[in-house]
C-alpha cells in the first residue's frame, strides 16, 4: 500500500521500525514468558522519542495526526506485539489530556511523559459489563476539594507498571454515557489494590489484572473535564484503529518469519526448499492479500481521522479498519502455523508466541460482531442505532 | 476509499457514472436475454468521448492514467457488466497500438475510434491452450507485400460486433513468447469465419464465439512490433487490472440493490424493514469490507502502474487486485442473492444476472489459481519462475 | 456413507438413479430452457412407481420411510433438479394426507396418483409474509355444504402443472397457527387464476407462479382435518430435509461432471489432464468431503425421523441437514465451475444449468440463517423460542 | 450422529467418559502446565481397563474394532488432550504388534501393558525429513545374535514416560520403504538419549523431545517382521484416524464449555444471559453441525476399517476423517474463544489450553494439505500417484 508521506512522518515511521527490531523483538519472548510490564522497551520508546508521540507539539512530543500513528504502532508491533499495545493505549490518554483537560492540567502531565518517560495507562472495563458498553459503575464523588473513587475495574492495562492511570467513572449522582468523567489515579494512590492475577493465552505482557478502589482520593485538577465530555471528543474510538494497527503489525511479523522459514527448510525427500511448494506459495499469497486489503482500510480510515471528530463518524472508521484487521490477522496467524508444521509450533520461534497474542487481542472491545453492526447500521442508515453502540474504551 | 484525484480525473470519473445510470444501465438486461453485442451502450460511450479514454491525448482521447482509468471502468460496470468488458478490452487495444505501432498506424487507426466511434476486439484464447500461457499457434506468414492468418481462436469477445480485431499470431518460423505478433483484422475481412454460438452463463452480452482463419490476408501496415516487442511492453497484465475493476463495479451494484431492497421491505409477521434485522446488518457490513479491501489494493496498484513498465511487475499488481476483487465480488452477490431471498432471484430484478456476469467474468484469466500462484512466488522470491506465469491476454 | 439398507430399501434407490439416468437428466436442459413443468419426467416416475413413494402401501404406494426417501430424493436430483423438488413437494403433500383425511378421503385421493399419475402441489407462501411463518392471510371460509377460498399465494409450485393444489389457509374468525387449515383445490377450480410470470435464475422447470383466489368454492371433504392440526403432525417439517437431499444429488452431479471433465481435459502447454493439478486435486477434496459430511447428517436425520414426530424435533432434524447440504452444494458448485474455468460455463454443459439450479433452491424457507438459529437455540436449550421458528412450509 | 452399537461397545464407551470427567479432566490442566507426562491419567486408564484397549482378547486386552476405538478416544479427548493422544499412539503400537510379532513376542510384549499398565510409544519422525514420507535414516544393522541402532529421531512422544518405544528404521543395505523396521526399545537402554527440551504451544503433556541413538543395542526378538513388511499390514494409517478422534474430543469440549458459559453469564447492560444473543446462537449451530459433519464422517470411516487392510485405502480412510475433523476443531476453538469474549481467554478456563493443544496436534502428519492430496488424487482415480503419499507414521 503506497501512501504519500512527508519526509517527517517517513522518518518517524523509520525509527519505529528500528526501534521495534533493535529494541522490542529481542526481549518479547522474555515479557511474554515472564507476563511482567515490557519497561526496558518503553524506555528504548522513550529515548527515541515515540512516548510522546500523541502529546501536542507545543508540551514537547511529536502529535503525530493519525496515518502516521499507526504506521508506527503497526511497525513496534512487528517487534513487540505487547509493547505496541501498551504504548498504544497511553497514546490514546494523551489524546483524552489534550481534549480534556485544562492548560494547567497539560503543563502538570505531559512532562512527565516527554521528560520522565512515564506510562499512562487507561482503566475503562468493568466486572459484569459489557465492554465498549459506554457505561460505567465506578464512582466518582466529591470529597471535600477533591474527589473520591469507589468500585471495580478489570483488564486494568499496566496495572503496577504504568505511572498514571485514567479511570473512567461515574460522576454520583448522574446516570448513563453523560456521567461519564475521567479521573488521573496515581500508581501509589491509597485504596487502590490490585487484585487477581494476569495469566492469558496471549498478550502477557500487557498485563492486565483487576483492580479495586475503596475510597481512593483524587485531587481536583485530576478529574478532567465536565461529565460526559469524554464520550463527545471523538477520543476513544481511536482504541480500536489503533488495535487494528497492532493487529497487523503482528501478523506481518509471522509472515515475515514464515517466508524466510519457506525460503530456508528443506525437508527430504522433498528435493527444494518449502518455498517451492504450490501450497506454500498459494498459502504465502493469500496471507500478503489479505493483509494488504486490511492495511489500504486501515490507512484510508486513518487519514480521513482528522476531518471531523464526530464520534460516530470516528467508530465507523475505528470498526471498519479493525474488523478487516482482526480477520487478516486470525488467518495469517493459523496459517502460517499450519503450513509452516509441528516444528515451528515450538516456543523458541515467534510464531506461537505471535498466534497467541493474535488470538487474545483480537478479542479486546469493539469485537469483530460489534464492529459489522456499527459498520452495517452505517451503511444502511439506521445511525440513530449507533448511539448505544459507540465505543468509549 | 479516499484518492486524491485532479478536478480532471474527478470529471471524467463523474461522467462514467452519469452514462452508467443513464444509458447503460436501463439497456443491461436486454443485452443479457438476447446474448447481443451492446452496440446502442457502445455509442453512448462514444458520444461521451469514452470510447477513446485510452487513446493518446495527441490522437484525440483522452489518455487516461490507469488509476482513474480503472475508476471509469468500475463506474461504468455498476450499470452494465458487457458494456464495461467490452470497453476495457477495446482499451487495452488502444494501449497496445500506442505501445506497438508506428506514427502512421497510429494515425491510421485512432481516428476510426475517436471519430467513427469505432470497437476494436482482441483475440488471444486459442482452443486447447491454456489462457495466459502467452504462446499461441495461430500462424502469420508472409505472403507477397502483406501476410495471411491460418489458425483458429475461441473467446473472440465482440467478434462480428467490433470494427477490427486485435489477433494474437505467432510469426511463421518463430516458437515460444518471442514469436508473439499482433495483427489487425478488419470485421469484413476475407477468411475469416465466426463458428458456434455464445450462449453463457453470465456475460451474455460479452458475445464471444470461437472463430476460423483460413489464409486471411492482411495488409503489411496492420501487423505492428517485430515479433515478441508485445509481450515485453507490459501492456497485456492491463487485462487482469480492468477485470477487478469490472468485478468491484458489478458487486458494488449489487450490494446497492441489496441495501435499498433491505430499507424498503417488511415481511409479515416482522414488524420492520429487513434493514432491522440483525443478519441483514452484518451481512452488509461483511460484503461492504470486502469490497472496501479490494477496492483499496486495486487503486493502489493503479497508481503504480505508470511507475515501470516491467510485465512481471505489472503482472503481480494486476494478480493481487485480481484475486481480491474476484473474492470480494463472488462474496458479495452471492450473499446478497441469499439475504434477499426467494424473491429477488426473479429476473425482474438485476440481482440474478449481476450474479451471473460475476461468476464468469471472474473465470478469466489469470484466473483466481494462478493469481495466487503469481502473488506467491513474487513474495517468496522466486521471481524467475514468474516468466512462466506471465500473462498477455 | 455407509448405511446399511434392506434389500427392498436398495432397489428402490437404485431404481431412482435408473431413472435419473435413463429419463430425467437427458430432458433436464430442456425443462430448464423453457421454463416448463417436467411433465415427461413425472411420467417416468410415474411408470416407474415413484410417484406413490409417500403414499401408504395400503393405497398401493410404497410407503417409504424417510431414510430411502431422501436417497431416491437424492438420486433424482442427479438427473433434474426440478423434476426431483418437484416430486419432493408432491411426496410431502402425500404424508399430509396421511396425516390429516380420513379413510374415505384417502381413498378418493390417493388413486389419482398411484393410478392415474396426477402431481400434486402444496401453497403456503404469501406476498409480503416471511416464508416460514407458519400463519397465513388467505382465508377458508364455510359457503352452504363447502368452502369458499379468497386470498393470494406466492411460489405457487407446479401452478398449471399439477392435477391438485394443498392450498395452506386460515380458517374464518379464528387466527394464528392454530387457524391452519389445508385444502385441496382441483387445477381447474373455478375463482382459482395465475398471475405473473416465473422467469428465475434457476429452478426454472419448478414453475412457481402467484396464484389469486376470488371465492374459489371447494367441496366439504377437500378440507383435510381441523384447524390448526396440520400444524402439529410433524409433517410440514419434512420439506427441509427432502430438500437437502435435493441440493445433495444436485452438487454430486455437478462434482461428478467436474471430475470427469478433469480426467479426460488438458490443456497446452500442461503435458497432463488437469486431473494431475496439485489445485485440481485439492479442489476435487475439499468438494468431496463437503458433500460426505452433508450427507452423513442427513442421513442421520432421516433415519431417526420416525421415532417422534414431534414437530420441533423434527424441525431441528430438517435444519441441521438443510443447513449442512445448503452450505457444501453452494461450495461445490461454484468451486467447481471456478476450477473447470471459463470453457466450462457455456450452456451446453450441465454445469452452469446446476449452479443456478442450487442457488436458487437453497433460498427456500427455513433459509440459511434460520436453520442456524433452530439449531442454535435447540443446543442451548431455549426450547421456548423455537416454537415461533418452526417451519410448515 | 446415531450409531447402532453393541452393549458391549456402549459399556466401553460409557467407561470412557466416566474416566474421562472422574481422572483426566481434573489433571489436564496440570499437565499442560507443567509440560509433563500424563502419568496419573495413563493409571487411571489402566486399572479402567483401556490401556489394552487395542490388545487382542487372546492376550487379555479389549481387542475394540476400530467404531469403538474411535469413540473411546473421543471420550477421552474431553478430558484430556495429552492423555487421550498418547494412549492412542500406544494402541497403535499394540496393533503394530499383533500384525507383526510372532506369537512369542505378543506373549513376552502385552502383558506388560494389561498386567504392569506400562506405556509403548511410537517414533518415526527424523530430523529433516518430511512427516508421513515413509522413509526412514535410522539404521537397523545386524550386531552378533541381536542388532544395533544408529540415527536420530524427533517428535519422540513420551520419551522418557513410556516403558517401550518402537523405532521406525531402515535395515542396513537395503532402502525405501521396502527397508523399514520395526525395533521395541526400552526405555534404559544403553545409547538412547534424549536431547532438546519440549516447551510448545500446545499439548505440552504429550513431550516429545528429540532422541539420538548412538549404538543402540537391541534383542533380536525386540525387531518385529521382516523388512517393509510393516508398510503393508495397514496399522500406520489408523494413527490419523485416531488423530481425528483427538480433535473432535477436544473440540467438544471446548464447544460443551462454551454453551454453559453462554447459559450462565450477563454482561449489563444486555438484560438476558449470553445465549439469548443470536450471535451466540448462529455460532453454536455452526460449531455444532461441523462437529456433526465430520463425526459422521469418523464413524463411518472407523466401521469401514475392519473390511479390507489395504493401506492405500486405510489411508483415504484416515485422510478424509482427519481433514473433516481438522478445519472443525480449528474453527470451533477460534470461534468459542471470539465469542466468549477477552474474559475466557484466561488459564483458569480450559478453553484457552484447548484452544492451544488444537491448533497444535492438527499439525500431526498426514496434514490437512496432505490429507486432501490423498483425497483428491483417490477420487481422480490416480491411485499410482497414492503410493508415494501413505503414511506410516
Amino acid at each position: 500500500m503506497q501512501i504519500a508521506l512527508s519526509d517527517e512522518q517517513r522518518l518517524v515511521v523509520a525509527t519505529a521500525k528500528r526501534v521495534a527490531s533493535e529494541h522490542l523483538e529481542p526481549r518479547a519472548a522474555h515479557y511474554d514468558e515472564t507476563a511482567t510490564h515490557p519497561v526496558e522497551s518503553w524506555k528504548a520508546l522513550w529515548e527515541n522519542g515515540l512516548l510522546g508521540m500523541a502529546v501536542p507539539r507545543a508540551y514537547g512530543g511529536l502529535g503525530l495526526e493519525m496515518l502516521s500513528y499507526v504506521m508506527v504502532v503497526e511497525a513496534l508491533a512487528q517487534g513487540c506485539t505487547n509493547t505496541a499495545m501498551t504504548v498504544h493505549m497511553h497514546s490514546v490518554v494523551q489524546r483524552y489530556i489534550d481534549a480534556l483537560a485544562t492548560p494547567e492540567v497539560k503543563a502538570w502531565l505531559y512532562p512527565e511523559v516527554v521528560e520522565e518517560g512515564r506510562m499512562f495507562g487507561s482503566w475503562g472495563s468493568e466486572p459484569g459489563r459489557r465492554g465498549g458498553s459506554g457505561v460505567v459503575q465506578t464512582v466518582l464523588s466529591r470529597d471535600g476539594d477533591g474527589f473520591v473513587i469507589n468500585g471495580q475495574k478489570h483488564f486494568c492495562t499496566m496495572a503496577g507498571g504504568a505511572y498514571r492511570y485514567m479511570v473512567h467513572c461515574s460522576m454520583e449522582g448522574m446516570e448513563g454515557p453523560g456521567s461519564v468523567t475521567m479521573a488521573m489515579v496515581p500508581r501509589d494512590a491509597k485504596g487502590l489494590k490490585i487484585m487477581g492475577e494476569w495469566n492469558t493465552l496471549g498478550m502477557r505482557g500487557t498485563v492486565s489484572p483487576s483492580v479495586s478502589f475503596d475510597g481512593c482520593r483524587v485531587q481536583a485538577k485530576a478529574v478532567m473535564g465536565r461529565p460526559g465530555l469524554s464520550e463527545r471528543v471523538g477520543v476513544g474510538q481511536g482504541f480500536g484503529l489503533g488495535y487494528a494497527a497492532v493487529y497487523l503489525g503482528a501478523a506481518e511479523r509471522a509472515l515475515e518469519f514464515f517466508v524466510e522459514h519457506s525460503k530456508t527448510s528443506r525437508y527430504a525427500p522433498d528435493p527444494e526448499m518449502l518455498s517451492h511448494s504450490l501450497v506454500v506459495q498459494r498459502g504465502v499469497a493469500e496471507m500478503t492479500l489479505a493483509l494488504e486489503g486490511a492495511r489500504g482500510v486501515l490507512y484510508d480510515s486513518a487519514s480521513r481521522w482528522e476531518e471531523d471528530a464526530d464520534p460516530i463518524r470516528r467508530a465507523i472508521l475505528a470498526a471498519r479498519s479493525k474488523y478487516l484487521a482482526t480477520q487478516a490477522a486470525l488467518m495469517v496467524t493459523s496459517k502460517a502455523l499450519q503450513l509452516a508444521g509441528g516444528r515451528v509450533a515450538h516456543r523458541r520461534y515467534p510464531l506461537e508466541r505471535i498466534y497467541r497474542d493474535v488470538r487474545t487481542c483480537t478479542l479486546m472491545p469493539p469485537n469483530a460482531e460489534r464492529s459489522l453492526e456499527i459498520v452495517g447500521r452505517s451503511e444502511l442508515g439506521l445511525t440513530d442505532d449507533l448511539l448505544v453502540l459507540r465505543h468509549s474504551s
